[in-house]
């Protein structure tokens, strides 16, 4: 095989006769961080840097790893000398999904194939400058053929982008709001009175007590899927669960609400009743309720102060309490109030634990009621995709699996799901190599178009 | 390799000439569920459902993944319709290893070798209608050339068909009855105290302090060597340390005999004293003992309420302490009364941690005094059989391995040791191939009998 | 491919072009446990008992899990029956890297090519007697090509070796020394207070309290880096973080300098406070940190007493906890004075968090200023090590590693950097096989080369 050419990653006949199909299937970004303003204002690019380097901390990340100086990062360097300092050490991140990543965003976005390295990088940038004035946001997204895009989107927004959106005949796809009522949940962030009031705005009720925001979030939720929402989203450290009951809960917001500091416990209580009350509406408004947590956030103080949030110093955290995840969904299950969710841990330690847990759960008739999502963040690379594809075909049912998203801020990452289908092709093409699974060709082309694009649509109800 | 062949997972010459020896062997399957009753009565079956999948949680937990309603799987569907339900999701569980598990038991019992799927089903249905005239327990036995069972059995248990059977010249194998006093260890549970009494009924003796517990245990202990048993077996949520003093652990027994409630804490120093002063039975009388840990039982309340315990809620648990199970095995170790151990945890991150330990507590003459047993419940497939052979050969000595078991209820599932055996010969191949290990075939011919048969009968001196 | 001939683990093209450039390369032992003394004075050995199996717990494990007697493993069986008994049972560690580099040795230093077993072990034995006689720890040194070794010293040492191998014009390499104060740090220790005792008189003062302490460690401090030390190390059961002031922790050093003894929570604030402190002169030094954690040591009570420590009692410990090890690095990081710094932890499921809390602190202009360790102890095998270099490459820049060490009593142990550089030159072929990286020879040749030897030299300032 030859670097990112036709037959990239695919070591097989089976592979490859699968991919040609599975290439061909549109695109459901199911979860990702666009900007619903920037898709809607068809955003348009000066030149690589800023399309390609600007906000993406994953290349930041390899790029202080690689003794790149600040400046030529998030610095005062110019645009071009950080695009070099890019390209002078991308070379060497062998094994990397950026390496990967990035060349096939080159290759499709550009039709530049050739090795990024600095004798090239000079007429990549040249090249780009040019390709840059037909390529935008809307362009990009029409060429990836992407069909919908879920964006993630806080309780208290207006939606106005999507509200336009729903009604542009120019669409190059679907744009689908998400649900994070992350700040809601944080109730031991320091800005978080702050966010409750201007959550009280947003549903035009004051909050004063735990009542008041369950209405003011029931408002929400109704505005929300009215403007298309379907799924929801949790960013958490770990899983909370707690035998404190709801009315201790409410009692901890009051105190919290009146500017006193909570404990580890008390939070720990109060998320968990939040994220229950919220799962039973989910489940009632027939949503798909997403937890991603095993996150350690803001780990460098230094980095923190001088760039920010989303700057690079995230981290995998402690291992998540596994039992505390049954007993979480239990506590809805058990009076049939468990929506449809996908669980995400960082922790790639936690793949097994989780197939097990999930099974527990599952319920006909739909397709894979709980999912284990796809390898998230620092394991979204060859050799985390595969062990959550082999761990979840070896617990679960991989017929069922509703596939790749991006997370992502770049218009250019729908790369990954060529990256992903292409290893899913792989390891199933593999399988019938072996002998693990007959010669049946029209029995896996259905597995690999159900899990690429199909089961996505019909889970969500797209 | 075509699917299920011959050839079925040996991608390498060594690997085959390996197995075509290791094929041929008995079995010794030292852990499992079957019922001594119906291995005694010859137990028929009347169709497929009942010998395939009534009873079989691995089953129904893929079947609920795969979007089946439970009234095709424990509910009130006929036999046929739930075996047509079954047969038509299990083509798409690519990677699981019951997809394979399945398909070479309707080889094997069946002489069945199509794909099994909506098209195929009822030709299958049909044809064990006709072969199950003259298939048993026992004819399964035979066939699949078992040479000894360990049963799984209470201290309470009256061994009656055991003693029944050891007398029968007609039995295909040697049924041992394997020593499980999980109901008298489990200090916490509602029942407890009830099993207490049945238990001193059974020694004829009346249980009222911890002096009284360990003499009815004595008398079943002899009960159980006399009758053959040579290994005992524990199911633990985790391996139990604590500093607490036996007096105080005796204390305990007597507070929760008297029906009041004990701390977690307090169940941990309980359950710790009994475990050592079993173990130092065990080591007395050359037992062997199993250590099951790791698992997080009925995991949803709700369908435990409908259909019970080992309906497929039952997952992995939080990460095992690894400094208890070695604190655990020295305080046996240290005055020399520890037995013979297999430590298996159900959380295959465990893995490394496991092997760790053991070669602490190594000693000769034995071969492989300790051992890590068998990739576990969650972890009996492909990917996870790689793992623990990869893991104990890395750091311990995988010649002195005791191997396969199946640990299942079903008659069917001899096909398991076909599996391993499979994967075991797949892997020293592999070696061989790569140069890591000498084209020496009568070394390696050894080895591979050793852990395929060899070694667990002198391990547990069957 | 065969056995250990020159195309050992290289099962691609591109990997064989590649090892035969690294293989080439001198070798920077940057950490391991030779004895000064013994280099300096050019140790010869009897037999092949005393080089080979004395002192070698790793060789002892194995022999005990493979049922020799303790009598013939540290016992006073003669080291002719020693030998054989090892000997007779190395041919059963299929896939354990013991088999691989103890056969790797005896090709490199004896020219022995055969399968060690029972048959050939006597030929060996005669042979190595013969070449014994030539054979010396400066030849070896020598022959190995080894251009710098670290070795593991004590911060009271005199370093009397160290200075005479500095003026020593026929040293066969450089001989650097490495600060290791785990025994000031090791406040719970029972010999602490002795220690500290003899620290004191390295230092020529009296310490009565915590600024003695660091007094005294900045003398030894400026000690060893006169005398060419550039590097530290410590053996740690898990990263010490804690939230107490460094007046608290000063008040726990009198406490348990006046011989009372402390909780585990106040071991660990002093702990913290300590390697804070210790971490900042590095940073000022230019010095490297070493952190190896996740050991539970002397787990068997029995093997200690009768043998002591280092005897194969050791174990990996519980999950380490990665947020007080970014919690730790920040500590340092956010006024800017965290060393460049190496983290080891003894469990492998460890691998990806520690990349990804390592990367929130890379800092240009150093190429990869935090290094995950090569794969350490237990992980030290052929799994361990891909596995080791596949997280790292995922996460992180693998160009940038300072790649192998030894971490050995021993002196034949070099051969391990062979098998480091052939399974990094076959990963690194595979991957341009599957069309992950170009085949551009340049590139990866200087990949290569920079992870096997000139990273390291230049990470170090060797």
């Amino acid at each position: 095989m030859q670097f990112l050419k036709d037959d990239f990653l695919l070591n097989n006949e089976t592979a490859k006769r699968l991919y040609s199909a599975a290439a061909k299937l549109p695109i459901i970004d199911y979860h990702c961080h666009l900007s619903p303003r920037e898709i809607y204002e068809d955003r348009h690019f000066e030149n690589l840097t800023e399309l390609w380097l600007e906000g993406d901390h994953y290349k930041w990340r390899l790029m202080r790893a690689a003794g790149v100086e600040e400046k030529y990062i998030t610095g005062d360097g110019t645009p071009f000398e950080k695009f070099m300092a890019w390209a002078g050490i991308l070379g060497g991140a062998i094994g990397n999904p950026l390496l990967e990543w990035s060349h096939l965003e080159l290759r499709n976005s550009f039709g530049f194939d050739e090795f990024l390295n600095k004798e090239s990088a000079e007429r990549l940038w040249n090249l780009a400058k040019e390709k840059l004035k037909d390529l935008s946001a809307r362009s990009i997204i029409r060429e990836s053929r992407v069909e919908v895009v879920c964006t993630t989107d806080d309780p208290a927004d207006d939606l106005a982008y999507h509200s336009l959106m729903a009604k542009d005949e120019t669409m190059p796809c679907r744009v689908h709001p998400a649900w994070r009522p992350d700040r809601a949940v944080d109730i031991e962030k320091t800005d978080w009175n702050a966010y409750i009031n201007r959550l009280g705005e947003a549903s035009s009720r004051e909050i004063k007590n735990y009542e008041d925001l369950k209405e003011a979030l029931l408002d929400r939720l109704e505005f929300f899927h009215e403007n298309g929402c379907r799924l929801s989203d949790h960013g958490l450290a770990r899983i909370p669960f707690s035998g404190m009951s709801e009315e201790a809960a409410a009692g901890i917001f009051e105190k919290r609400r009146a500017g006193k500091a909570v404990s580890p416990e008390e939070a720990e209580g109060y998320k968990f009743h939040l994220l229950q009350f919220l799962g039973r509406q989910y489940h009632r408004l027939g949503w798909v309720m997403q937890l991603h947590y095993g996150v350690k956030r803001d780990n460098a103080e230094r980095l923190y102060k001088s760039i920010g949030p989303d700057a690079g110093g995230d981290s995998i955290g402690d291992a998540a309490p596994i039992g505390k995840l049954a007993d979480f969904l239990n506590t809805l299950d058990r009076d049939d109030r468990l929506p449809k969710t996908i669980l995400y841990s960082l922790n790639p330690q936690d793949n097994g634990a989780i197939e097990s847990v999930m099974a527990c759960f599952q319920q006909g008739p739909a397709l894979s009621k709980l999912q284990h999502g796809s390898a998230w963040w620092f394991n979204d690379n060859f050799a985390g995709m595969l062990d959550h594809l082999t761990s979840l075909a070896s617990q679960g049912y991989l017929k069922g699996f509703v596939g790749m998203l991006t997370d992502s801020r770049s218009f250019l990452s729908y790369a990954r799901h060529e990256y992903f289908r292409r290893i899913l092709c792989r390891l199933l093409g593999q399988w019938v190599e072996e002998g693990r699974y007959p010669r049946d060709e029209a029995a896996l082309k259905e597995l690999a178009e159900g899990i690429c694009y199909r089961n996505a649509k019909e889970y969500f109800g797209f």
